[in-house]
């Protein structure tokens, strides 16, 4: 059978050994054909190619339910579920999305790009399988990464307490989540990786202690003591910490090994309550570029299969704002010992790991903990450091109770980097960076400011990090900058709360935001062609509002466009609103931004046209709002 | 000495244990009358006192940093740190915070009135010390409740991993959170102090392993086997899974024996890295109508200390939102067996315990873990199960990102019961339920609606658990209803996103939302009496907003005011100044709300009236916005 030919999990059941490893050699090169031709996740699919067929010939998918952690190990499983023929359109515009996705995909029974959710999500499963008298497995596979966010552990706490409820937690544990991971928890999954099985010793520890001379009828006081204490001690075993936490655990288990992983799983079967099976796997496995470097190829651009190298850029980019944001911090770093850089398992991303490699002292990264991360630079900052807490706008929602509540109720002067804030493109709904200007702007103590350019980012940076008078949170975008020359020196704070004037005009007045201050600029000059003339404002702060530059310009000219890169609903444009009426400014204000839908994985640029979020779009809705003859002529 | 001599903690340090028992037998005293007078947390507070007294004369509090978690456990911190004469103002207006504030004393090294915060916040501080070379300690005081809190335990795992990081976690393990504990580490916790001390086996086992005859030299290698398998197993004792993860375990300690407190934590002084030292406290200890009520006793109104009771209201007050909430959610449930009661360590509070007590098997606590709450509801919602979700709005900000990530992008049923939403009196700033209108509107798929009393309550339950086609949710304050004749049957679900009509009138348009509703007409009543008439629409949802109810009549009565228990950032009011712009209705808006600063505690009515929210405050502000008779004569 070729794995073209199953578009349905259960057909592998049939199937032997030998045969599943062959379909694992297919999926192997399906999967990296696919990365490699247009890029995607290519790590953590390669590591669990004979975890999923192992487990997948242990269940029923008609019934089963399976939850896999974060998504973008789920590769194999997508090949197996229908979409072979669909996946070289894979993170493309109405492709295959590069998460799971209940709506893509029957056998997708939970969505997920986030981190550590799948325990919580196959819990919950469980429990309604059981209240509703069904009879089902229910299965979370997850990474060791995410194992150490919070919400796993909650999810631990909880099904560990229910000794009745049938539920099997697969850990593929790959020492890596996209860096190496931190912290004790993975330690100690490391410490029994290397251990031997000792399983023989503890199953059967009653009945060797039966034969030993040592424990026979007559005992010492003392003997009893010691038999007591062993007997004690004998309980904990590999796994000890899961097993304490009310878990089997079996493992650890070859995840590269479909005999033992098929025999692993179907024991697991047969045990009642919470189960974890610890298997390790090889992050990259069966592609030995990738196997080289984990980090590297945990997701890749295009690249040439055969040298691991990304193909050249058919142009060249300006640097991105990650980029740009790094190389500053570290100026700023190493002129101030104080500041601290943090991240939650986004080095690479976030371009810390640069700043890593040059202070390692100023650097922290706490793993998948976005909440600790939060509450730890609140403690940072009481003690006099200037944490600058570097998180994708999306993440940053893991922590959004601690940055109410650790840092702005106590006006702490904690600097929140929100990366990727914005249409991230290629990741889709579970990515997109929207929501946190009108998540932040409605805590009391907050400032908020998105620069124009990436020259601006690096005045915004020294304007954060100088702001210790409470926290600030700048937001910027995924990818390149718009080649702004860099400063290099001489760079001074901006003042708080203050836009700028970019161009004049009497006609309509747009106020732009971040990323769509270009963007406004261009549609002032579309608009001049029709000869209608804009003034353009900079707003840089959305919190505090600069009601002083944009009032009287907005009463003078009558009528207000607001441009924004993120959600209308609480969004920027409602700030100039509700300024501009506090104001007693009662103009029109059109408000241009991400409305209230989900927004599908595609180029940037794809959505933005989805949305009527490209200049000449933009530069159209306003003519028709404002400027056509008559407004019911428009409802013909 | 007596206690209220005692305004600096380090005054301890020369006391014997018989004055510092004397000192703990007043400061019962003192929490116990001032508890009795004006109400606050009891149980917390009385389990504490020797914990806070032993640990105080082993730090030098000049430098020493103590994060007291939640912090209603540190009544006894606050009397000798020098609000003893104070203390009869706690949690009164201008008085003394019922939790920790940095802003109230300098000894107040951490805020906190949320859970689960205090370890990061303390390695935050340690990480501080160490990159500027001091050399203070950081302690961390956290009870058994707040420890299963997923950021507990990812600041475990962080500070695990850093054995060069002097850190003390004090775990007062009273075996409660407000209700008895939930899940797999409290029942080990519960295991540990139910063991005798085992120390003396790990620490000597070495040593008296070389003492008995089957240890000798010469070993069959059957023998050897076992040799080695027990030295393996020997590692873990009591505390393994804090010992796995890279703390040094010390206890179970007496909670109530000082001198015990004193050398533990002395000892702990001297081990490097991070350390837990387990203290077994007694909820309520030294009142022993608390300690046999521990629920009942967590915090209580005033009340008489000779017999426990509560004191006679003085006039018969209405049924609370939460008592109303829970019995008609029994009655739904005992219709619908898909109904599930879910709620994170606020059975009492949201009156969920009603329906664990009638249908058990309909409810289920997390324990402190609003995050796998959230997602447990979602993966219940997957399977068909109608899960409710109560959660006060303060701590639904935990479950933030679940909510985005995995119950709307999925658009899954699942129903938010927010309750404590709005202002809440005594509690603070911590507990204010003010931005979950803001935080919640800007996501997608999201129904979002508030009652004008308890009535509309029970309409509203039966409308959020009949709506399947995605998630929503409903606000209801703390508190009193206002005895609105409650629907004994006949409930019909409300129309998804339409408001009513309460009053009519053309001078001004006022939209209330939730518990603003009937203010505003009281608002109207007094505006009538100065010749202005109203037209008063209870809004019911604010997303989807009634535009189609709302639009014609602004744009006919040219006046709106919009009135909320939120903060107006990004909140109801902006939902209609956007709704009416986008419908090209262009009218002045006046939006009242609590502005954009931190509401500290006072009673409800006397933090409305500092914001200007009490109906006449309201009708003058209205006055001088709309009607006076020239703005400039306002200013002067």
């Amino acid at each position: 059978m070729h794995l073209s030919e199953i578009t349905h999990p259960n057909q592998l059941k049939g199937l032997s050994i030998h045969q599943l490893e062959e379909i694992a050699r297919q999926i192997r090169e399906k999967h990296l054909q696919t990365i490699a031709a247009s890029g995607g996740h290519l790590g953590p699919g390669l590591g669990v190619v004979e975890l999923t067929l192992g487990l997948y010939q242990t269940l029923d998918l008609d019934r089963d339910k399976v939850t896999w952690d974060v998504g973008h190990q789920a590769y194999p499983h997508k090949l197996i579920t229908g979409r072979y023929n669909d996946f070289h359109t894979l993170r493309q515009k109405d492709g295959v999305a590069g998460y799971l996705k209940r709506s893509e995909n029957p056998f997708d029974h939970f969505g997920a790009g986030h981190a550590s959710t799948s325990i919580s999500a196959a819990l919950g499963m469980a429990l309604a399988r059981d209240a509703q008298g069904e009879d089902y497995k229910c299965v979370a596979v997850i990474g060791d990464g995410a194992l150490t966010g919070g919400m796993s552990l909650e999810a631990i706490n909880h099904a560990g307490h229910l000794p009745d409820t049938n539920l099997l937690v697969v850990l593929n544990d790959n020492e890596m989540s996209i860096s190496p991971n931190v912290g004790a928890i993975p330690r100690y999954l490391n410490k029994m990786r290397l251990s031997d099985p000792v399983q023989f010793l503890t199953d059967n520890l009653e009945e060797q202690f039966k034969h030993l001379p040592f424990f026979g009828e007559t005992f010492t006081p003392e003997m009893e003591r010691v038999k007591e204490g062993m007997k004690r001690l004998a309980i904990p075993k590999v796994g000890a910490v899961f097993e304490e936490l009310g878990f089997t655990y079996m493992g650890p288990v070859d995840g590269h090994n479909l005999e033992e992983l098929i025999e692993s799983f179907n024991k697991a079967h047969h045990i009642k309550g919470p189960v974890l099976v610890h298997v390790a796997t090889v992050k990259g496995k069966g592609y030995a570029i990738a196997e080289k470097d984990q980090v590297g190829y945990h997701a890749q651009k295009p690249f040439d299969l055969a040298t691991g190298k990304a193909y050249p850029s058919k142009k060249p980019t300006p640097p991105s704002y990650s980029k740009v944001f790094a190389q500053t911090l570290i100026t700023l770093a190493e002129e101030n010992p104080k500041i601290l850089g943090i991240t939650a398992a986004m080095a690479t991303g976030t371009g810390l790991d640069k700043l890593q490699a040059k202070l390692p002292k100023q650097y922290i990264d706490v793993g998948i903990a976005e909440q600790h991360a939060v509450t730890l630079a609140a403690g940072l900052a009481c003690e006099g450091m200037r944490p600058v807490v570097a998180i994708y706008s999306t993440f940053l929602q893991r922590g959004y109770d601690q940055i109410i509540h650790d840092v702005c109720i106590q006006k702490l002067p904690v600097f929140f980097c929100l990366d990727r804030a914005g249409i991230v493109g290629a990741d889709g709904p579970t990515h997109q960076g929207l929501y946190d200007i009108a998540y932040l702007r409605c805590i009391p103590n907050m400032t908020i400011m998105a620069p124009k350019d990436e020259a601006e980012m690096q005045q915004m940076l020294v304007t954060g990090v100088e702001h210790t008078s409470g926290p600030i949170a700048m937001r910027y975008p995924r990818g390149s900058g718009y080649g702004a020359p860099l400063m290099e020196e001489g760079w001074e704070a901006l003042p708080i709360g203050k836009g700028e004037v970019l161009r004049s005009g009497d006609d309509v007045l747009l106020v732009g935001y971040g990323t769509m201050v270009y963007p406004a600029m261009q549609v002032a000059e579309i608009l001049s062609e029709h000869g209608i003339e804009a003034t353009v404002v900079n707003a840089r702060f959305v919190k505090p509002l600069d009601i002083e530059l944009i009032g009287p310009l907005a009463e003078r000219i009558g009528k207000v466009v607001t441009l924004e890169e993120g959600c209308i609903m609480g969004g920027f444009g409602s700030a100039v609103v509700e300024a501009l009426m506090d104001a007693d400014v009662v103009v029109p204000v059109k408000r241009l931004g991400v409305p209230d839908k989900l927004v599908d994985h595609a180029q940037p640029n794809e959505s933005k046209a989805d949305l009527g979020l490209m200049p000449s779009q933009m530069a159209e809705t306003i003519r028709k709002s404002f400027f056509a003859e008559s407004k019911s002529r428009l409802a013909v």
